[in-house]
């Protein structure tokens, strides 16, 4: 049911193909010093590096960088991010690229004014900041994470060989702005495409699969899940279907902003399976949940059937006629095995390069969720892994 | 298709039974002199009045009020208001009611510092606040408007015989944050609670009936009409079904926050007819607007054909089986005319007190918008409130 909530999402986004002329007007307020954040170069072969600098200078801003900010943001990487953005007494952090540069730039936004180290407070303690928290801006460049309008941050801790992530309570981590342009990510390979659309629909499903009720939220988890299938489905056949990929980066967005969280549990073990997946293989996030997702599924649908007969004929238009609810059930998941391969998910965690042999160190790097149908043991992980293989 | 738009919402949203317990938190952030607006006074009857008393008078604020707002908000009425707020020297406005309180409560927070008669500045020349506007909480009592989570503000000019509504590009008319108790609409009378559900149905129809793009916009609309379906159906039977209730409530603010229109046309043709009958008649909103839906949806059918056809099957699971598209269409119609009838809707506007003389008149009043499958010419017009009787 929907119980008590509070709900705040106060990030103005700009959509569509010439989104990033309203970057001049946001930049308005803010003072003198930017400091823009970005990753491994791909927006200085693109020309987005050269567009945005061009308008940093027409609004006359004092720039300092980070750049080489990398898909898992590191610990030290974080601590030097931290140093160019006090020297510069930064105004705004802007954050151009995909998920992680967005997560990145928040860290470095909540430990600018923080005499503490960032990774207790932040990722061990889960603390909120209490020192002033530097605006946020962000151009995104790739899609599912869904980080250009939500408080969540993941840092890399590589000595400790944690990678953990914190939903910060405050609305004030969100980002002030985000500039959503479809075209920046036409250029992105079909690979990384399907990857982070398999992210956004697991982010959906993560928040679906779980609890009884029959809410607002669950309507709207299966509207995204359908226009999701839908884009998806013509953006494999075509990448450079502009609405389609409008489509799709329009639904990462509120996929995981709260809302279809709201008034509801959530579960997220197979974010935790895949993360785990993902630290043995250093394989591509949205393959790592594709590959032990239907195992995991399969597994789970008998505590939560009455859901996964309602994803089938909701989601996936199954004929209920004649049919047990498991019989509806399984043939939804099918549904969801067909279009995955037809998209081209990668269905298995072998493919991704882990073994047998690596099942028990997977499985103990699993943290265990109970919000979930089933609570996973360690057998249940075991055999879901093996499933997976 | 989802072309070049904004969004930003940013009002922070306190839901659930236990709800207003947060906001002294939300008066910590203003100063020291509230403006409590509030309507007839059946929040005094309930108690909600010595609550929120009760909590203004822990945070020591200074408390001045307006009330007697009525259901359509007058141009005297804002002018006393503002006279009020002025010498109050409101640090906050706080409205405690519906829509009309809280549309009222925005109007007096846009003229409070503004030296231009606010009726021509905001309601005939469409101007935006230059002033600073003073900031608006809402505690909402009644469902259907989305005012606690919009810009828009409705008032009503008797001279002028104008009832002119100003959805403002600000984000900062919005409410600051709004307190939605799904308990304190429990009390409201069936055929009020019924009108208010058909006022939430036709706002998200306004929006899903334009345009042939199959956006997420579209996907969004329907689960939010299939989450009223359902939860309209349980509060019909029992009105105390806190769970129903509380679905309703929550899909009335995401039907009117500016969400599911983003990237497409939209149409609000019923609000102009069902405006156009209040006039004459001063009936109740949803009810007009349940009068005259049926004899407009069949009328513009033809022209939007394949959104009537999807209508049928997504929110209404019509079976496609061997009919025709005109077929599907008008079973969707019929279905929505089954439910309307269930939950017990005014179905025309001769209950409502128009008759067949009035017709012109009405028809005079009606305003044409351009976002429908049809432009209505005046004999279109005529016909639809003909059938409509």
């Amino acid at each position: 049911m929907l119980g008590n909530f509070s709900y705040c999402n106060p990030t103005k986004l700009y959509f569509g193909d010439n989104s990033l002329k309203y970057l001049g007007d946001e930049l308005k307020k803010y003072g003198q010093n930017v400091v823009l954040i970005y990753g491994g170069g791909s927006i200085k072969k693109n020309g987005i590096y050269d567009e945005v600098i061009g308008i940093l200078n027409e609004a006359g801003k004092t720039v300092s960088e980070i750049s080489g900010v990398m898909p898992n943001p590191t610990l030290e990487k974080l601590y030097e991010g931290i140093e160019i953005a006090r020297k510069a007494n930064a105004d705004l952090i802007l954050a151009v690229g995909g998920g992680s540069v967005c997560d990145y730039a928040k860290a470095v936004a909540v430990s600018v004014n923080c005499d503490e180290d960032p990774w207790e407070k932040y990722f061990v303690k889960f603390d909120e900041p209490e020192c002033k928290i530097v605006p946020v801006g962000c151009v995104l460049t790739m899609v599912g994470t869904g980080s250009e309008m939500n408080a969540g941050s993941v840092i890399t801790n590589r000595k400790a060989s944690l990678k953990i992530g914190h939903v910060f309570a405050s609305e004030e981590v969100m980002p002030r702005f985000s500039v959503l342009n479809p075209k920046y990510t036409l250029t992105l390979p079909h690979y990384q495409m399907v990857a982070g659309i398999y992210d956004i629909f697991n982010h959906i499903c993560e928040q679906y699969f779980s609890g009884e009720d029959d809410n607002t939220s669950d309507y709207l988890a299966e509207a995204l899940m359908k226009s999701l299938l839908v884009s998806s489905r013509i953006a494999n056949k075509n990448p450079n279907d502009y609405e389609a990929r409008s489509n799709i980066m329009w639904t990462a967005t509120w996929a995981l902003n709260t809302l279809i969280a709201k008034g509801k549990s959530t579960d997220w073990e197979v974010h935790m399976l895949g993360q785990a997946v993902g630290a043995i293989t250093d394989a591509t996030h949205g393959m790592t949940l594709a590959a032990v997702s239907l195992p995991y599924y399969r597994h789970i649908m008998p505590y939560g059937l009455k859901k996964f007969r309602r994803f089938a004929v909701n989601v996936f238009g199954v004929n209920e006629l004649g049919k047990t609810d498991e019989e509806i059930a399984n043939e939804g998941l099918k549904a969801l095995e067909d279009w995955m391969n037809e998209i081209g998910l990668v269905m298995n965690i072998t493919e991704l390069g882990a073994t047998e042999n690596d099942i028990e160190k997977i499985a103990d790097a699993t943290l265990v969720m109970e919000g979930g149908y089933k609570v996973l043991n360690r057998d249940d992980i075991v055999e879901i892994l093996r499933e997976s293989l």
